[in-house]
């Protein structure tokens, strides 16, 4: 990027918003993949009109422009694997409206996930997409990747919650899509294409996104089994049965072994698979699911392979398991160095199928596998442990994530649950996608992007990372 | 179109199964709006593989193919305005599969959406968009349109129930979107782009949906207030107080009185609006939900104007006040022998703004104008009823319209909440979108289906009708 870009960057969002030394684009390199690609330029945009100036000056002087929220991407979807600008949208941080008769809000892209939540929380609103990092991922990167959550088997996903966007495209022209209402289908439904389109055809602006009424009451179980077929087992019954849980989350017993020291009770042994199942709602209906569930769960003929089930006490225990829960990830590093982390999705009812597979593949490659995450939408998280310094088991793990994909198409599941395609999965896309699928991708790609500059290399890369 | 067509599509799907008499021909030639355009014949596949060969076909020829569900659709998406083929979906009318470990179905287009509704019901399930017409209308159509219906305001519309797609490309070429699981986030979501696409961009072929477990218990409720303020503060006070209905609907003092004799109760001459309010789920929540709701309903201080509150007493009553509001539309026409049928949505806090305008106009322009529909979503059906043939009171109609659809915009609302645009809204487009998305929308077009000979005219047209 030469000075004289930098000079245009610098008069659009002034000299103070725009890094070039080498300290500052350090931190703007990386994202949750662990993998560094340093930027030639960082911007920090304050304004709508600012991005659309960056994008036409982009596409005069054709550098890539990366958006970037937190950077907690797992297929690093904000990395700049070509250089470039990273535009960060940290000063966009502004909730710039609640409305509380509509249920409604608009934010900025920068705004924190976790903190909108407790801002709608305070008038007694509820936005439930949650994924394990809200409190420091963005609304805009949750947009970009379509984050999802343990909640989102009772509440659904980014996507069901954005009404509409402010988006900027690549040539910088400024487009709005969707509406503010709970309804509309006004031509084609460009909310939903730019939800998940990580960032590769234009960048989000606004964000209005519709709210639900904060529930009041939660209760919260574990169930301990000895078997992954129990647990799969139970997850479909549970949801059969009429109790829709906004948490049906699983681990195995790899990841129970790393939080286990957090837990309000005692694993036995021979436990294969931890269930994390929460409900929510109102007084009694809260109390009714959790009776159905209690109920449901003390049939040992139907079920001879639970080991415990326990209802937490008080709250202190409700944290004390969320804890556990949202640490597994940062806590498998105690195992190895660097993790393959994947996100596939199953049928639920074929659970048991994907987990029997990865323990296989684990004993077979000698490598570290754990499986956790959202049984009750088949979302399981595989994290392969390896030490990438060590070649022989960096290649083990490429491996063990090459026939991951394959068993998962198999299975009628789908590579990816939440974290997008980013450039990890990118050469694997055609393992799910037919050809004019991804012919068509690419077109589209080509139409509102047809220079390239727009986050260049993601979803569509076909170098094998 | 030739004969020698003709007999290339005989050869594709049967003689039998090919249409070309003037009888046959005009029982194709209308839909949902009364408007009636002749095609040139009808086809009427068996498997997907005959609606690609037809596809090949229409682009060598060139000539238009108009898919068609039941043709109950309200803005023309159906209707063969440039003639051309029909392409009717009749036949491909199987639920192919109902998994219910994984609460997951797959269906052919031409399936009768209550009739799935009532097969799933029989497994213990449940699949909630409820467009009026669902006694006659098919999946493929509430694909094509982006049905919603009373439940949407709980439990949204057809977006929130597809999974994944099979699609025939007006190249001819069959497509795949989406996924069968829970979750999916693959490149762009090819899905959501072609629900609501009113048969423009493909041919619909498979539909693969989500289920939900059968609610099992619902309570009904009728309110009646002397004024519209007091209707509309309701609406958002109970969907602020935590119950969330699967029906918040809302009639006023005109679709009353075409109604009246099917319902439970008297109906003082001083009633502005009925709310017809319905929550269901397990037995204890119904319960708890009923009786928070006549809780805040006996609040007297704050709804001054609430003429009486019933619940319906026995299933007798319930299926009449259903059957009172599945008649509105149909009998509307005791009033005027045509009418224009928009389903405008605004914020819910504005509805009584919406319908105080409506009132106003009526009064203006001297025609009778009713408005009803889903409160809870702002998703309200005003109904301009007008005599045709009378080119006075056709142009005053036409007046109104346009009027609606101004005031809607400046009231933060969108044209169309379930019906889509097709062609009757269509000349309006541009009040809504911007022209970037409508330049975005007419290329998304042109890359799918560049001899534009699959639906022309829906979305897009510029004359007005």
């Amino acid at each position: 990027m030469n000075k004289n870009i930098i000079k245009k960057l610098q008069a659009i969002v002034g000299e103070k918003y725009l890094a070039t030394a080498k300290e500052d684009l350090m931190c703007y390199s990386y994202d949750g993949t662990g993998m560094e690609f340093m930027p030639a330029a960082v911007a920090f945009p304050g304004s709508a009109a600012e991005i659309c100036s960056i994008m036409e000056l982009a596409n005069q002087e054709l550098f890539p422009v990366i958006p970037r929220g937190a950077g907690t991407g797992m297929t690093g979807g904000a990395l700049p694997i070509e250089g470039g600008l990273v535009l960060a949208t940290s000063r966009l941080n502004k909730i710039l409206e609640i409305d509380t008769e509509n249920q409604v809000a608009v934010v900025e892209p920068g705004v924190i996930t976790g903190q909108f939540q407790a801002a709608v929380k305070r008038e007694g609103l509820y936005y439930p997409p949650d994924p394990a990092s809200r409190d420091f991922c963005t609304m805009g990167g949750n947009v970009a990747e379509c984050s999802g959550g343990p909640s989102a088997v009772k509440y659904g996903v980014t996507r069901d919650y954005v009404l509409g966007l402010e988006v900027i495209l690549p040539d910088g022209r400024l487009m709005h899509t969707g509406v503010r209402t709970a309804k509309g289908v006004v031509g084609y439904d460009f909310t939903r294409l730019f939800i998940g389109s990580e960032g590769t055809l234009g960048v989000v602006s606004k964000i209005i996104v519709r709210l639900l009424a904060l529930p009041t009451h939660t209760r919260t179980f574990l169930v301990l089994t000895e078997s992954l077929q129990q647990a799969t087992l139970l997850v479909s019954d549970i949801l059969k049965s009429g109790i829709l849980p906004n948490t049906l989350e699983y681990m195995d017993s790899t990841a129970l072994s790393v939080v286990n020291d957090f837990l309000p009770l005692e694993v036995p042994q021979r436990t294969r698979a931890l269930l994390l199942i929460e409900v929510d709602g109102a007084e009694k209906s809260t109390a009714e699911q959790g009776e159905k569930l209690l109920t449901l769960l003390a049939d040992r003929q139907r079920y001879p392979e639970i080991l415990e089930v326990r209802q937490a006490g008080n709250d202190r225990e409700v944290e004390d398991i969320w804890r556990a829960r949202r640490s597994i990830s940062p806590a498998t590093f105690k195992l190895r160095p660097h993790k393959i982390s994947e996100d596939v999705v199953v049928p639920r009812s074929k659970i048991h199928q994907l987990v029997d597979f990865t323990e296989k593949l684990s004993q077979e490659l000698g490598i570290v596998i754990l499986t956790f995450g959202h049984a009750g939408d088949g979302n399981i998280h595989v994290n392969i442990m390896v030490d990438k310094d060590n070649p022989v088991e960096d290649e083990k793990g490429q491996e063990a994530k090459r026939r991951l994909f394959d068993h998962v198409i198999t299975l009628s599941g789908t590579l990816s649950g939440e974290h997008g395609i980013g450039i990890t999965k990118a050469p694997f896309l055609s393992l799910e996608l037919d050809g004019t699928s991804m012919e068509f991708m690419e077109k589209i790609k080509m139409l509102f992007d047809p220079n390239n500059i727009l986050n260049p290399g993601k979803i569509f890369s076909t170098t094998r990372t």
